[in-house]
């Protein structure tokens, strides 16, 4: 999520999310701390969103629960957030306004041009805001496919225009900063996919993300090179088919298509499946097929497997225990670097370097990606000649000022993380998440003491639970005799020491930390 | 760990330990269900371990804890053992025979000839082990390395040699078969090196692991030649730079070296500091650097830090993290795929051809690896002409039978994963991992009650304990008078009816469910 700010007047670029890592335990997604403009809600003139994917459009229904000013977005992409806000209750109360690349359109003083970029999803949109303070180039998510899928490359005759025109501040995708070269076409995948389809003697099943629409068109195209029909399998790949079809973004002829019942019906060498869970999430389906447990069909001997995706970082060992998994009952596997089913939808460094040269802009802000791709980043633009005291490499919630031709940090406003967790949004916080962690790594260790009030001794055995941390009967034993000893001397705080005493006891049995309660009534 | 076994001998190949996944929550590491072997102990000739890594070393003191054998290892690889066998208080009373590569030894029926590989610590064997039912050959880990910064390349005639007498059944390490083409030589990291230290202007901060020797030596040849001293950091670093110093693995000479302290007070374009902590590990050097709870140094603005590793795959985050953590403070950190500053120390795909064409075993049997990669590696070995039913995809436990020229599945033997977690060994299951889980996505939710024993009712305010589970004050209040009226209510089993009770509750209010836990005193 961006802003930028004239006056008294806010244009906010993209909601996205953030997927938790490993070690944020039982968090459902992460959202951006949007405080200063909840705060500053009056004067955000529109909300532009330039692309559908998740980490651009996800927290759409948070925000709009806060604000209210009209959204910005390509068809396709309207297509999607409409999806997003008829879940959440909010279609009908929020504006919603189609953009086109080529467009031009005013959100208050910033005048707003669109250009088309190449991306992993279609209809994806860069910015050309004028404002007051100057022109800035806002690139979204792109890279440069000389043959996308879809034959709609990248826009570099507008990124020229703009050029022309003086660029005060370029701000881009660093996401494969430390990748060389040049990002491959989408087209790649095509000849790969013919390799494979050509060995397959059985059913071909294709995961991918739900939102890679261009790769469901590549899969069609393949499945009618082929001779196969074609079923796409699970909700939300269902529902972005439907969409993207009704819009025009997905060409894939009736003829072509079979429901899933039918399919199981057909010859094996006949059928592609297609469905999501690239990612070895369990719920999904190539989880489900993994763990033999999704309900409509099984993986059977003979089936060739794509997995056309990368693992998203952290997510590598939940694929690759899917893979083998996928192995294990019968599937012959097809995954990167196995093939070349997949392509990253993100430019690399040589593109970056031509962006770079293109724009030519005064100032140059990384955005999109890990603080060690902004500082890639930066590296690669002073290396093709912008000063380095013109790139600004800057963290969530930093600004950045513009006045008389001068570029420098502002205030710093919150910029941090709120978690989501169930219906919680912001209630979970770093404090929880350590609790849940020692919970998780040592386990969980509860004794009930019932006292007598009157002599202060034990009148039942102390009750003794436990989560997660596994004893012996002779350490319980044990255990429930040092807590009768320390009831017996019974001075000070009985309930802190005998918590204290338990602690250093386990953890000299077990070398284990586990959480401690004691709880004591007296009666 | 391989076992081989003929009539009442056994031959015992490595004893490794595996890293836990993310998801297996404290475990510290995984040792192998080795009880076949405990209940055959009478039968054990002999134990050889091929080199000196944790995943073929790991698990020696757990097994000598239960075996008694004689021990076989190359001159650096039982350096290492020594310094894990003298930390358990084994050293002294286990047999450790020294062998080199070329030799030949007789353990019970088996002749075992070790031939020198290649890979990513020196002193690396792999066994020619003839049997009476047949010669088989054991790679180990290796990598084809024309040119190893010890100079000491695979021992290709030996491979020739054994291939001439015929192989019975090839076992060769399948970790990179998913890779195409050929691991690059070690060497490859020197330029890249000679780079980074070139540009340099301040302190130059290595990471690696600590058992990288050959990775030692290029750092020192890089400090030499660039006129910077050396200093290694960290214990279980200098541990090994002193067993492999004294053993002649390493060359370094002593002007080189100079303590960390002297280190800390020369000017930072004289120095070079090594040390581990690849892996983001928050307890290592690395780690604690990125988090500024070093204690005898920080990093500095202007400091490069160089991370000559991968991440082993589950690491990704929280290396990704350290760097981003790095760059934070100041260093400028040079990493793959930036430079080439590491190299695998496994064989690539076309090593794996050549070794089969050089060996030319009858039958072959993928090791090391995931499953997927042994279904790799057996495409491979077929691509090469290695027909499918001579060659076994086997997982732990699974044995294969040789007699007459003919290869057969066995028995299924205990295979699985033992956890080891502060002292426990094997007490931490599966179903402990779920309970941690549980703790660790919800949370915990802890109510304590206390009734009058005449009347039933409450004499106080239901306790309430929570940890890893955020709720407002409302909820609690709520929570409290729902257990009011149940305990009002009073049929059934009320600590029961109130625990669901509170599960649904907190369900509804929060889309969590924390482990609840009811407890009742009465008085």
């Amino acid at each position: 999520m961006m802003a930028y700010i004239y006056g008294d007047n806010i244009l906010v670029v993209d909601t996205g999310i953030m997927f938790p890592e490993n070690d944020m335990l039982g968090i459902d997604y992460i959202i951006p701390d949007f405080r200063y403009l909840i705060e500053n809600r009056d004067k955000i003139r529109g909300i532009i969103i330039t692309h559908g994917h998740e980490d651009h459009t996800g927290a759409i229904s948070h925000f709009m629960d806060e604000i209210d000013a009209p959204i910005y977005a390509t068809a396709l992409t309207r297509g999607l957030l409409e999806a997003k806000l008829s879940r959440s209750g909010h279609l009908g109360k929020v504006e919603l306004n189609t953009i086109k690349a080529g467009q031009t359109i005013q959100v208050g003083p910033f005048t707003v041009e669109f250009f088309h970029v190449c991306h992993s999803i279609p209809d994806g949109v860069g910015l050309g805001i004028t404002t007051p303070a100057g022109l800035v180039v806002h690139t979204g998510d792109y890279k440069f496919d000389h043959t996308p899928v879809d034959n709609w490359p990248t826009d570099y005759a507008k990124l020229a225009e703009l050029s022309a025109r003086g660029v005060l501040v370029l701000l881009s995708d660093s996401t494969n900063a430390d990748k060389p070269g040049w990002t491959p076409s989408e087209r790649v995948i095509d000849p790969a996919f013919d390799k494979v389809f050509s060995g397959a003697q059985g059913r071909i099943i294709v995961a991918s993300f739900a939102s890679l629409i261009s790769r469901m068109q590549q899969v069609a195209n393949a499945a009618i090179r082929h001779g196969r029909k074609l079923t796409f399998v699970g909700a939300s790949m269902t529902e972005n088919v439907k969409i993207a079809r009704r819009l025009g973004y997905l060409n894939i002829p009736d003829t072509l298509m079979v429901p899933v019942d039918q399919a199981l019906k057909m010859k094996p060498d006949q059928i592609v499946l297609m469905c999501t869970g690239t990612q070895g999430e369990p719920t999904s389906i190539m989880g489900r097929l993994s763990t033999g447990t999704n309900r409509q069909f099984e993986i059977m001997q003979g089936d060739t497997v794509i997995l056309s995706s990368h693992p998203i970082p952290g997510n590598e060992e939940s694929v690759h225990r899917t893979i083998n998994r996928l192995f294990r009952k019968g599937a012959n596997v097809i995954y990167e670097p196995i093939a070349q089913v997949h392509v990253s939808g993100h430019a690399s460094q040589e593109e970056m370097k031509l962006l770079l040269h293109l724009v030519k802009p005064r100032f140059f802000i990384p955005i999109h990606g890990e603080l060690r791709h902004l500082h890639q980043h930066k590296l690669l633009a002073q290396e093709v000649g912008v000063p380095e005291e013109n790139i600004a490499v800057i963290e969530n919630g930093q600004t950045v000022e513009f006045a008389n031709g001068e570029m420098r940090l502002g205030e710093r406003l919150p910029g941090g993380y709120i978690f989501v967790d169930g219906a919680g949004v912001g209630d979970v916080g770093l404090n929880a998440l350590r609790e849940r962690e020692a919970l998780a790594r040592e386990g969980l260790f509860l004794v009930n003491l019932f006292l007598d009030k009157n002599t202060g001794r034990l009148i039942e055995e102390p009750e003794v639970l436990t989560r997660g941390f596994p004893y012996s009967e002779d350490q319980i034993c044990d255990a429930r005799r040092r807590i009768a000893d320390a009831v017996t001397r019974g001075n000070g705080n009985l309930q802190d020491d005998i918590q204290q005493m338990i602690k250093s006891y386990l953890y000299n049995e077990t070398k284990r930390r586990p959480t401690v309660f004691v709880t004591l009534s007296r009666s």
